[in-house]
């Protein structure tokens, strides 16, 4: 695949017939060649459709900004398509959050310095300043924003002025809670990581938690952030199988492992605009 | 490894150095060749001890009357211990509950068909008569009594009565909640197995609550029942990965198949000695 | 989803531009309404091209006949397709082989009697008489067809005979290898549940094997039988972890419950139409 | 744990009867407090016997040279074992070997670097100069060795110079075949990745080895190193689903997330005395 001439088409809907009919045929009337296509209804009748079409742009009878006018005149409007067009050549602009535990925001610097995850990466903010260094050596931007019970209007609105014009928000074990002005600034486009198998242990301490109860694996859960704690869309979760023989910080150690592939999948994912919302669940094309 | 001439030794007790020699010494002074020893201590100082050892008996120099008298003189009261002999060739009676899905009692009966579990069987109760063809076709009495809010006390009466001496009781689905006292009965001694990764989605419906909510992996776990629903120690947990894909139907599907493997599991475990107890948590040695 | 209304139409063919867009507006034209469509190509350019699309069809502007003649001369003829449509409501007949161990025979047996496998068995055919009894039980005709190495033709003349017009051919641990003529009457319609995690492995004794190299997981594998012994293209596989505690019999164990479900998973998706073979490797549209 | 008064004794032997009860009795007159121990026997009549125990040594009667002398005198000579002892408080040293993939290497780097890796790393060693920066930036010596077929006695010569006295070696993707000699020179102590599930796809590409085969699920394994290729005692495997959709590209990337945790393991274990070699095979109390 040449990602440089690659497209993506992402479309929600009210479910009725004929929509992959008039999806597809826009493409290929127009030279786009179609190389993935997911859909999805949840239900025959009635239902919502989600669909997603990458194709490549190379043969493409159309520019850029004429493919995206016509589509929405000849098909997004026909069927009220919540619909968007994303070409790969052009980057998603991300920012991460984190407070004193880092291996979830190096993971994600380690794979974009890879080459692993195709974005840019504008900034890394921090309510604490020990990270400062270990970003630096990735030659990103580090922001130090205290950030207490008290000064917590100041610190968003200067959050808020660092980000910018970012596409999306990771919060890599950010442990403050964002007010619902924030969220609401970004829906469905800050994703968390949750140090647990959710709805289980949601809230502060999930190790604990988990250890106190006795439970035989535990999990972590990427998911979009939405003004409720630990409620929003699921992106994605993922399990290990822990013993009475693992004490807090064995869980904690696992944990940390679970959680760096966890959400480095979720952000692929996002990135490849593979995740859907879908009211407060996800249909996630991977 | 000789089941016939096999025996396990379990045994808890506030840790303290010398138990593991203790316990060992005796073995080997009396000429039971142990082949398998595990043991847990919560905590390097005061916490609790745990053990399990398996050993041949056919060089013991006792009877198996002796052995149980000696160790309790020579080793049980000088360590203050909770603990229990079973010889193997002495099989475990199992009672097994169920309601009207079948599958997960069906699979403890074809496992047992096979020989893979070394129980015996003395009934098969339901509050449906749903099932009495199949149970019979393995030669094992059903007894159908029926169970209402109303008749609650009347029937766990009956239950109980059929129950006789049996050494442990599986809730294979069944549907009922028991009452504190019959729970009080057979302590520790009810396997459970609730259709959800506790302690998400405790309670009824708990594939449609996973459903509602989204989750990309569902669960089942098998526990022992104590006064509090969906409380009790958890014995054995597992899951499999859903998508967006998947209708109510299908989780239910998935989760049957998770049930039967993991109900198998724990009961497997239960019956040769290798689930201790601690508090509200087990420790399993498997 | 209405399971006697639902078609699937299922195709491969070389790729090329419009592929999906003629399909779905043929099916659109025909209002047949798609529920679920899976595509798949495996390069840009000049790669093989793969379809699947179930639809309802109650709702349908020609008859089924006229439906699959229409198709083939206005898509398939013009595409070159290798294609086929199955409409639900026409159950598949599927035939059982097997030997002496019967976990694999008889989990497929009773999720069939459950209504989870959606076929009609006219028979299991066994080299050894043992099973005749427990097959019965399901009320399916069972087969004694004695199989040596001397009696290979006849045996497979015979079974062959049995056969009729089945379908497609499970071997649930039949423990004889087929002659490549034999193979050759079902092309990609036989599927073999080998008890090892393939490649590795293959041939006889695979949990031996396993135990002799001290892998730490061992495997099952679902594939299409071709002349080349556990050589065809794979349509699932699954693993369970082991220790060195596990001993050749635990393998064993532990082998079946993978056995049961690789196969089952492996038999659905056959019977669904959701295992495109690709040369010797499988498109699974699950 | 405090680990700083933590010890491992590490025991295999013939079995016997009393072993479990001569080293338990031993440490328990000598004041260690055993906090976790392990045994497991090959078979009940004349197999291998191995055995882990950790104990605390702040209350030791004896000093760590004295406890030495006295095991060796009064128990491992009696019961001919091949034993060590070893306090936890004197780190393992290192090396890790490299060639141009840098994920493996630089996750041991990084858990070395957070604390979650208790060795000293003297060195890293590539036969490419690419990762030298990278290694730098952990404050530890990077030596480039060049390693061609015409240079190999040199080049081994040489590397074994800058090993010096390294308690153990990690090939972290070193693409190069080390020699009998070199190998004999560190017995069960050289620790390779291999990026595939063994015995499937040993020797050279197995991602891509994997995908002409069209296996579902791939692996990695870390095993040591012998004088036959890959052939060495496994340590630990997992493995990853794949699907039809993941090109050789998507395998490698699934393949370095498993490769990395595979290896993390695997050296952990190594460093903590849990690897017991059984000939060709493993014991991991893990």
């Amino acid at each position: 695949m040449d990602s440089n001439t690659l497209a993506r088409l992402v479309i929600t809907c009210a479910d009725r017939p004929g929509i992959v009919a008039a999806v597809t045929s826009f493409l290929f009337a127009h030279e786009a060649n179609i190389t993935e296509l997911d859909q999805h209804s949840t239900d025959a009748r009635g239902g919502r459709f989600f669909m997603r079409v990458e194709f490549q742009t190379d043969k493409l009878s159309l520019t850029p900004v004429e493919l995206q006018q016509a589509f929405g005149a000849q098909v997004g409007e026909r069927f009220e398509m919540d619909w968007h067009l994303h070409f790969a050549a052009k980057r998603l602009r991300m920012a991460v959050l984190v407070s004193k535990h880092d291996h979830a925001a190096l993971e994600l610097l380690w794979r974009w310095q890879r080459g692993e995850l195709p974005v840019d990466i504008p900034c890394v903010i921090s309510n604490h300043p020990d990270l400062g260094a270990a970003v630096a050596a990735f030659g990103i931007p580090f922001v130090h924003v205290p950030f207490t019970a008290d000064t917590q209007v100041q610190a968003e609105a200067q959050i808020r002025a660092q980000l910018g014009d970012v596409d999306f928000v990771v919060l890599a074990r950010y442990m403050r809670v964002l007010s619902a002005d924030f969220v609401a600034a970004f829906p469905n486009r800050i994703i968390n990581i949750h140090h647990s198998f959710l709805p289980a242990f949601a809230g502060g301490d999930p190790y604990r938690q988990a250890q106190l109860r006795g439970v035989k694996i535990i999990g972590a859960t990427a998911h979009y952030v939405t003004a409720e704690l630990d409620q929003g869309p699921i992106i994605e979760q993922d399990v290990v199988r822990v013993t009475h023989r693992h004490e807090l910080d064995d869980l904690k150690g696992l944990g940390r492992d679970l959680e760096r592939q966890v959400l480095a999948r979720a952000v692929r994912w996002h990135v490849e605009d593979r995740v859907l919302v879908d009211g407060n669940k996800t249909v996630v094309f991977a």
